[in-house]
């Protein structure tokens, strides 16, 4: 069944990536909006981070509010890898499109783990809470020593 | 109820953006945080707006989608305007700052209308979806008009 739903996952982020060329006028376009994404989706992990390691007080409603932003967050910059938007104001690697496949699997690895921090926040446990964005900010990591520039 | 209900809203939006300097360490930070965020909700409120003008066809679905991502980032940059945060990389007038209540109000209409769209996307009706895109692009065009530099 996991299987399963992985493989139904990551059917459904190639679907949602088909017209995405569409979308961007240009690479630039392209570059601007994943990197928005990605700042925002950034600050709001952080905000988690924050209190998962203690360093603001645990506040629940903030944490489920920030989960959701970054879960909503995580769906977006996949599709903005378009062919030509490897050049310019962007750290993106060669690799992302030279090694396509592995990139994809990656970028699901963190949607999916985003999702479960997302689920956790929802519980209002913040051991729960800990734990998923351990694991998060994993994935996060994982791609960005692979994928992206220093 | 309607006057009680915005005054509500308003009274979120500032209780929200109560801590927002805390989530910044520097103005640039928060500049560049609402910048993506813009850059964001505005791509995705184009694809609603290429459909509505009928330059793609209209999908139901993706409508929708897009509508919620646009929600969700529409609630974010208002908190992003930061004490200080006037100078460098932005367009943003001193006016949002000097007539902040005014400024506030214009972000909280956006808010509203950006809700109305999302809840008209979820009906699937074409024609309310364009009403309430036409009345959300009037908010955007208002405030950019008053508080961003061309």
């Amino acid at each position: 069944m996991k299987r399963l739903a992985l493989a139904a996952a990551a059917l459904a982020t190639l679907v949602m990536a088909l017209p995405a060329h569409a979308q961007f006028q240009k690479p630039e376009d392209a570059v601007k909006y994943r990197k928005g994404a990605y700042t925002v989706m950034a600050s709001h992990f952080g905000r988690i981070g924050a209190m998962a390691q203690g360093r603001v007080p645990f506040d629940a409603a903030a944490a489920q509010a920030n989960a959701e932003v970054v879960a909503t967050l995580s769906r977006l910059p996949g599709a903005a890898f378009i062919e030509g938007s490897g050049a310019g104001d962007t750290r993106a690697k060669p690799e992302v499109w030279s090694e396509a496949d592995k990139f994809k699997a990656a970028n699901a690895k963190m949607v999916e783990a985003v999702g479960k921090l997302s689920a956790a926040a929802k519980t209002g446990n913040l051991d729960q809470i800990k734990a998923t964005f351990g694991e998060a900010a994993k994935t996060c990591k994982a791609c960005h020593d692979h994928f992206r520039k220093d």
